[in-house]
């Protein structure tokens, strides 16, 4: 058994004081809510924390009484606001010693709360920070590992009782409906996204949902879905054909195959995200598809499904050991359909590991 | 036939002109997406919009190339940006004439992006505005209407469907997992929120999700989810008993049910959100429950499941006829449980009418 996730908050609390600290920074204000969740462990909807030199205060409602109670560290110091989470921030801050300047989430900060900063938090220096969190909650520790490999069998056991239940006939949606409750039989806690269930020419839009199409016989169906275990996310795409494929949907399959194969065998960390995107898009530029991949090879997952580190064409930044990431090229060419072949893969100090175990190749269904 | 949803573009681009107007602002930035779908039909997942004296801009990227042109009304201008979707803005904003004050949406605008609007936008003067956008959605007209009960249809199918299949033994994501798949045969295009499946002791808690309780004979059910048509949501609580109930389960039952008939029958258009929470909140008081009421009456549904108006104690507000308001009174005691009977109300300028039609006595299930 892993620890609670509360057990890590102590050591990321320390690790992001060591942040500000190299930024001339007393305090930081988290608005994020995954990031309030790693570090205090609150899953809750609704809370404000504020990172000080000594001390971690929680400001959430009533409504999270008992829950907040139940999920938060010992290392955080939690108020339950009557009115406002504002409120209760304005009025416990100016009792935190040697807190003068203070950061915040820029890119988790709503105009209309940065206005209070500047009237009601006046007597404080506020300053724009940026992946603060962020870049700690790229490496994930063994806990953290385990709840997304959870995540990942619960996808997968979704994806091997569904198959066998798909047919020409149903519609989009049944399936969707089919694979969530597979999801949900197998123990996952929600839906980290909309499920994506396109067939035929639907498959050639990246960001289809589930609609009412009626699956053809001779049709591709593609279908992109996660669970969530503990919070974590996983993030899975398959490509089938509904009946035997025809030879262009075969050899288009094995191009995205082949393209995933090299992009998780080859991906290191220290490589940049540029370069891993490179392993895949390469392949598919030399094989005449080049265009036909318009989107980027994958990104970071756990308590997001979209979060750092990115493998993308504008990714300097090396990858850190530790980061768990999804590998998902894809052909896509409108009014014929699309291949995407996804996996979620752990990059650790000696090479990569592929979470995923489900079959890549083509499956034929009757 | 109602008439497509872009079809009302114009109509609303004109009454957003008019409010600007009002407040001396020549444009709108617009970043929330809802308000985005609302004004020119688009309903993908990464656009910004501006809504000039002359024309409607729309930016996106090639992801949502085909969608768009589906999607959108011949009175929007759409922009497929390669890059970020804010450079087209300040690619194309200087040549619309007539722009120099430009409103932006402060509650639906992140401080990174605010800081974009005073370096690389400093040509324009900018003003935080709310709830320009968000006031036009409160008022349905009948399309949304019809998208709304369609969307009551599909959960009411979708419960209808479940409750034959609910009884001890199962777990609570069991249970949601069978709604969910209903609500998918239905025709719901997704999930609102999260659903709520909570029985026993946590259906104390408001804010619970699904979890691994099992459910026992003598429990209480409670049940809170929603179903999607044409963009627009529903949302719907009921609480069941599983076996027969108690007396106490019983009593507390009628009290949330005609709380439930006051406010649902009393509720009128404008009259204020705390007037119309009043009609649930006194009688629940004067039954000696005051206490365990502790969160507000409802809220508005429509491209969102929280919108306006507020039916709340704060709320002093007028509440308009067309709006769209859930009627949701509740009573929690920790440790024993929790009852919420929600429906969906149409308030109209010479009454009310609830949109749910499913039964809301207590069911006693096998």
């Amino acid at each position: 058994m892993s620890a609670p996730p509360s057990d890590r908050c102590p050591a990321r609390l320390a690790q992001v004081r060591g942040a500000l600290g190299r930024s001339d920074l007393d305090a930081l204000l988290v608005t994020s809510l995954p990031n309030v969740r790693y570090l205090t462990g609150f899953a809750g909807s609704n809370a404000l924390v504020v990172v000080t030199p000594l001390d971690c205060l929680l400001f959430t409602d009533f409504r999270y009484a008992t829950q907040v109670a139940a999920e938060v560290s010992p290392a955080v110091t939690v108020h339950i606001e009557p009115a406002s989470l504002w409120k209760g921030v304005w009025g416990r801050l100016p009792a935190c010693a040697g807190v003068a300047r203070v950061g915040f989430e820029s890119a988790h900060l709503l105009h209309q709360d940065f206005a209070r900063l500047l009237e009601q938090g006046s007597r404080w220096q506020w300053r724009p920070t940026t992946d603060v969190v962020e870049a700690l909650r790229a490496v994930k520790d063994a806990g953290e590992v385990a709840a997304i490999e959870k995540a990942v069998g619960i996808a997968e056991s979704a994806w091997r009782a569904t198959v066998p239940q798909l047919h020409a006939g149903l519609t989009e949606r049944q399936v969707a409906g089919i694979l969530e409750r597979a999801l949900r039989e197998a123990g996952s806690e929600g839906f980290p996204f909309p499920s994506i269930v396109a067939s035929g020419p639907q498959s050639a839009l990246p960001h289809a949902r589930a609609g009412e199409r009626v699956l053809q016989r001779g049709d591709l169906l593609l279908v992109d879905f996660g669970a969530v275990a503990d919070g974590y996310c996983s993030d899975l795409t398959r490509t089938v054909a509904l009946g035997p494929a025809d030879s262009r949907q075969r050899e288009m399959h094995a191009v995205v195959a082949e393209a995933n194969r090299r992009a998780s065998g080859g991906i290191r960390a220290e490589m940049s995200g540029k370069d891993a995107d490179a392993l895949a898009r390469d392949y598919i530029a030399s094989s005449g598809w080049g265009e036909a991949f318009g989107h980027s090879l994958g990104h970071g997952i756990g308590l997001e499904v979209h979060e750092a580190p990115r493998l993308a064409r504008g990714a300097d930044a090396p990858l850190p050991a530790g980061a768990v990431v999804t590998i998902e090229p894809g052909i896509y060419i409108p009014g014929w359909g699309g291949i995407r072949i996804e996996d979620d893969v752990l990059l650790t100090a000696t090479g990569a590991r592929v979470l995923t175990t489900v079959p890549r190749g083509l499956m034929e269904l009757h």
